[in-house]
This record gives structure tokens, sequence and C-alpha cells, in this order.
């Protein structure tokens, strides 16, 4: 049985005020809630309408019924967790880093994340107007790897400013990507969905780059930023 | 004011029987139907908030209340438009085609017709498993690129046994990507998104490419197709 009280605070954890008030954020499914317990991020509580046998009384078997009361999603997946938000650890400025200058979408940023983890990128930085990394939609498609990069929310002016590495830019007029020698140190910048790099932050890169487009002139006129960004990262990272 | 004819017809229009059976596709939002207005494919009827000034007698002004009526978004965007499905043009044997083994997500399948369009892909062939692609989410992901590349779905066996260049195929144990030299000529197979590429298919496959992991041990267990597919695609257009 759920008492009120939990299904208030499940509700309210649908919003960004109120998971950064509570600290703690929801997770949906059993895949990602077992790779979410194998992590050390902190387990709250665990609805789940079949026993994960963990070792833990946070473990609430719940009816069908209630899971699709309190899901998020139109299908529900056995199982829904309230895990505590981890405090974010200290930038590493010597690898290299992804920064988010205002990504809206929970589907771009939860790709991004994903690609971060595969391509060993330990540090995720995001603009104060990116999209909350702990947002259901997020974290279901991150598909685990939540656990795994480092995501840390600052004013990216002035992180960009402290930085010593070279700061590359995603553009659509910028150098192309493929004649460029890439460091395995650097800031790679990605910009908004519709309106690209903000001017505050386009001061302060160094290196401006594009991934040419193979289409003719009436082709699409940009790529998906999660997309742009796979290309990007793979192009660092090849050698 | 809109009969209950025409709303028949568009509310029948999400199902992929009646579009076939019908000849039809719906598009939403200003921006994806001035894209297709521009296109040679035939409007059949475009039902609109604000008139878009175009010399036809398809254009019916309606509300916003019967937008919302008909729109299949949460949050309709001005206008609704059907058009005539398009007869698929023979297949180019001469290009790089991406083969699609089995493609369920229609986020997915829109990105990858974009970054088909981006890439200058003529071709993109679907098995009859892959989600179709006048699907309305399909559809809204491509943001217009589905008017530029020329998708077939076809016996995909059938189809590789046919082809003479060499087939390439995106799997989790193939050869590093990043070391190979790529053929300008050439088909390139994804496969779905939980199962990768079938048995048949794979027999047929002549290289088994990868995209390398550079995450530690724990990380991610794979890329996201349409992520993977952007990947593979820069990797055969760079030079």
């Amino acid at each position: 049985m759920l008492s009120k009280n939990q299904i208030k605070l499940i509700t309210r954890l649908k919003q960004k005020k109120y998971r950064q008030q509570e600290g703690f954020f929801v997770v949906e499914g059993v895949k990602t809630i077992n790779e979410l317990l194998q992590s050390n991020l902190a387990l709250h509580a665990l609805y789940t309408t079949e026993t994960f046998n963990i070792d833990a009384k946070q473990e609430i078997l719940i009816s069908e019924t209630d899971l699709k009361r309190i899901s998020f999603l139109t299908t529900p997946n056995k199982a829904l967790a309230i895990f505590k938000i981890p405090n974010p650890k200290p930038i590493d400025k010597n690898g290299l880093i992804v920064v988010l200058d205002a990504i809206r979408d929970p589907g771009n940023l939860g790709t991004i994340i994903r690609l971060c983890d595969w391509f060993g990128i330990k540090d995720l930085v995001c603009s104060k107007e990116t999209v909350d990394c702990f947002n259901p939609k997020v974290i279901q498609a991150t598909m685990g790897s939540i656990t795994r990069v480092n995501i840390s929310y600052v004013d990216v002016v002035d992180f960009l400013n402290e930085v010593e590495s070279p700061v590359f830019g995603a553009f659509m007029e910028g150098e192309n990507v493929y004649s460029k020698q890439l460091p395995e140190k650097g800031v790679l910048v990605m910009g908004n969905e519709a309106n690209g790099v903000s001017k505050d932050v386009e001061a302060i890169i160094s290196e401006k780059i594009s991934i040419p487009r193979f289409g003719d002139l009436q082709a699409t006129e940009s790529l998906n930023v999660a997309t742009a960004t796979a290309i990007l990262l793979s192009e660092f990272k090849r050698r």
C-alpha cells in the first residue's frame, strides 16, 4: 500500500524545483534501476511489483494499479525507485570536457550523457539554462550512464574563462573538423537546439569547428545536436 | 468548419494500415509543411489557423479548437496538412546505401533520415519490420528531410543478395571502423535497437564494423542506433 505522503513526494519529483528542495530523483524500469543499484548512488525507496531481492528495507511491494498511479510513463515497467541526488565532484580540467550551452530537450541531454560515457568523457558541464539531468525523461534516455558521468551546472562563461586548454565550439560556419588536428585535452562546446552557441560564450571560443554537409544545397540545414555531438566526439577520440 | 468525413480521414491516417489504404500521410507545423510544399510532393489538403498564401484550393482555414481536435500533437502548431504518399523511385545501387533491419523507434528512423539527407545518401532501404516512414512521429523528427531521401521498404535479404558492392554491418564485435579503408560505394546495415542485425541478414554481411568504446569496462554497453549511424556515416564520408 502506498501512503498519501509517498504519492505526494513522487509526484512532486516530476518538477525540478521540488527535486532540488527534496534532494531526490525518480528512476523507472528494472534495467535502469538495476544499473543504479550497482552504482554508488544512495537508494531512498524502491516501489516494485516483483521483488528485486535486494538486501534493503527500502523495497516496497506494490500492485500494478498502484504503480500506474505513481509512474510518469504511459506503460510502467514493473518498478519505480527514488534515489538521492549525488553531489557533483570537482571538474577534472585535465581531460576532454563537453560543455552544453542551453540544451533544452531531455532526449538530447540523455543521449549526450550516454555518448560521454561511451567515449570516456568524465565531465559534462552544463549551463544553468540546460534541462535538469535528473528530469525523468533525461534519466530514461541515459540508460544508466547518468551514474558514470560527472555532471555540473555552472556559469559557463566563468568556467570557460578559467579553463587553460583550447576551447572548441560547434558552429554552422566553422573549420572543417575532418581537416583539424584535435588535441586529447580540451573543451567542446555544443549550443542550443534552435539558436546554437550564445554570443557571450561564442566570444570565449578559440576554435570554431563544423561537420561538413555532403548533401546538395537543398539538404537539411542542420544536424540534431546529439548526433552532431556523436560525430565530434568520435573525431576527438579517433586516432 | 471541418466535416465529419475530414475528421475521420485524418484520424485514420494515424494508423499505417489506413495510410497505405488511403495513400495519404499527415504533416504538422508551419516549418515542415512549408518544406514539403516546396518539394514535389502532392498536397491533398491543408488545415490552418493562418493562411499560407499558397495558390491552392486545398487550403482550409480552421479555428484553434478545430486544429486541436485533429492534431496528433499535445501542442498543435498552427497547421496540419495531408500529402499524397509518393511512389518510391528505383534504388540507385551506385552510391552509398543505408539499410535498416527492423528499426522500431520513430524518433530513431526520423533522425536517420535527416542524417542521410545531411550526408548526401540518396537511398534508404528499410526491412518490412522497420517502422513506417510516414508515421507522424517519424515525419516530425525528419524536419523536412523526408522529401529528399528515397525510402524503400523491401525484403532486405533479397536486396542484399542482389547488391554487388561490399556490405558493411554495425556489430558490437566488429573491426575497428577507424582503422578500415571505407569505399565510396557500398551498403551500411544498421540493426534493431534491442537485438541488432538479424541472423538472416548477418549471413550476407561481408564486413562487420564497430565503433570502439573509450569509456572503462563499466561504461554503457551500446550506443543508440541513430548516434551510431551518425558516426559511421561520418566515417564513410570523411576524406
